[in-house]
C-alpha cells in the first residue's frame, strides 16, 4: 500500500517531524500547502501526501476539511489515578476547555447500556451527548448514561457545564470507585461527525463505569477521543 | 475520502458484524475471497474492500498478506491493576502464550531510555526486542531497556522465558511501582515489521516505567500493541 518513493516520504516526515519537535511549527500552526511543500521538497505531490498521512497517523498533524494541514496541539494528559473532571483537568494544564450539549433525553436502554449499568430489560436511561473541546478544537465525543432514579429532574439543569460538579451540588453524590475499559479502535458514525473527522477515523474508546461514595452504580460514560488527542496515565503504587 | 456507496457498504459491514458477534464465525476463521463476497452481496469488488476495511479499523477482522482476511480472535484483557504478566495473563485466560527474542545487546542509551530510567549522559543501556504471540499470533512487538547495574550477566539467559520470573528467580527482584503511559498510535517501522501489518497501522503504544521493592527504577518497557488485541482494564478504588 504504502510503496510511493518511501525514502522521499521518510526525508519530509522526518524534516517535518523535527521542525514540530523544536517548536519551529508550534501545535495549532497551520502548514504550507501540499503544493508549495512540493516545491520545497522537490518532489511530487503524491510523495508529500504520503508523507503528511503517516505524520497524521502518528498524531503529529491533522488536517481540517477545506482549511489544510494543521500541527497538532500537545496531548492532553488524562491520569487515570486523580479524581478530576474534563474540566478541572483541562484547566489545570493551561488549557481553555469548552463543552456543547448535542442532545439530552430519557430514551429505553440499549442491551449494552442495560448491563454496564446492572438494569433490568426494557429500562429507561438518561442519554446526555456532549463534543468537549480543547482550545476550541473538538477532541472528545461522550454519550454519559445515568440511571434516571437517582437523577431526578437533572434534564431541567443547564448541561453545558461539568456534570461531575452538579451531581455534587444538586444530588450530594460524588464519584466512588471507577472501571475503567480502554480499547483502541476507529471512531463511529456520530463521534466522527460530532469531532469533524471522516468515519472510521483512529480514535480511542473509553467507557467509564462509575459508582457513587454509597457503592450505587449510578451512570457510566463512553467517551470517544481523537486518536492524536491524549495520552494516558495510570500510576499502580 | 470513503463516499463509495456507502448504503451498501454499511450493509456488507452490518452482515458480517452481525455472523462475527453471533459466533457462526469464530476468531480466527478466514473470510471468503473478496470476489465470492461480492458475488454473495451482488455489489463490486470496492464496495466489499471498502466494508472489509472499516472492520477492518473496528478490530473485527484482519488481513495477512497473500492469505485473506480473518475474524479477530477476542481481545486480550490487559487489567493494569493485576500485578501480572504476559505470559501468565494469556494463560489464565485460556490462550497459549509465546514470545521469541528478536535481538538482546548492551547499547549506547538513547536521550529517551536515560530520561526514562533517569540515567545521566552517554550510559549504556541493555536492550531486549521480543514478538510475542497469542495462539500463533503476532500481537506485541516490545522493547526493553533495562539498567545493567542491577542485572550483570542476564543476556546469558534464555530471554524467550518471562523476564518477570527470571528477575525473581535470579536477582530476587520484583516489581513495586509501576507507571503506565498509555498513547494510541500507528505503529512504526520495526514493531510493523515484527507484527507483519503495514508501517502505520494503527496500534496501541503502552510505555510501562518499573520501580523494584526497594523503590529503584530497574526498568522500563515500550510495548506497541496490534490494535485490536487488547482491551485495557483500570479499576481505581
Amino acid at each position: 500500500m504504502r510503496e510511493e518513493a518511501p525514502k522521499a516520504v521518510t526525508a519530509i516526515g522526518l524534516a517535518l517531524h523535527e521542525q514540530i519537535e523544536h517548536g519551529l511549527l508550534p501545535g495549532g500552526s497551520k502548514l504550507p500547502a501540499e503544493r508549495k511543500l512540493s516545491e520545497l521538497f522537490s518532489t511530487t505531490r503524491i510523495t508529500v501526501r504520503e508523507a503528511l498521512l503517516q505524520l497524521e497517523a502518528q498524531g503529529l498533524i491533522y488536517r481540517e476539511e477545506r482549511r489544510g494541514w494543521f500541527v497538532s496541539p500537545p496531548r492532553l494528559a488524562y491520569n487515570l489515578m486523580q479524581r478530576s473532571h474534563f474540566h478541572a483537568m483541562v484547566s489545570a494544564q493551561g488549557r481553555v476547555p469548552s463543552t456543547q450539549v448535542l442532545s439530552a433525553r430519557l430514551q429505553p436502554a440499549s442491551a449494552a447500556v442495560c448491563d454496564w449499568l446492572q438494569l433490568p430489560a426494557l429500562s429507561s436511561v438518561i442519554q446526555i451527548c456532549r463534543v468537549r473541546r480543547i482550545d476550541e478544537r473538538q477532541v472528545l465525543y461522550v454519550e454519559h448514561y445515568l440511571n434516571p432514579q437517582y437523577f431526578p429532574g437533572i434534564l431541567e439543569f443547564d448541561l453545558n457545564q461539568s456534570i461531575t460538579e452538579l451531581y455534587a451540588r444538586h444530588y450530594d453524590l460524588h464519584y466512588g470507585r471507577v472501571r475503567f475499559e480502554i480499547v483502541p479502535t476507529s471512531l463511529p458514525q456520530e463521534a466522527a461527525a460530532a469531532l469533524r473527522v471522516s468515519s472510521g477515523s483512529p480514535g480511542l474508546r473509553i467507557a467509564r463505569v462509575n459508582y457513587d461514595q454509597h457503592q450505587r452504580l449510578i451512570d457510566c460514560d463512553l467517551e470517544f477521543w481523537r486518536h492524536d488527542a491524549i495520552h494516558v496515565g495510570v500510576d499502580v503504587v
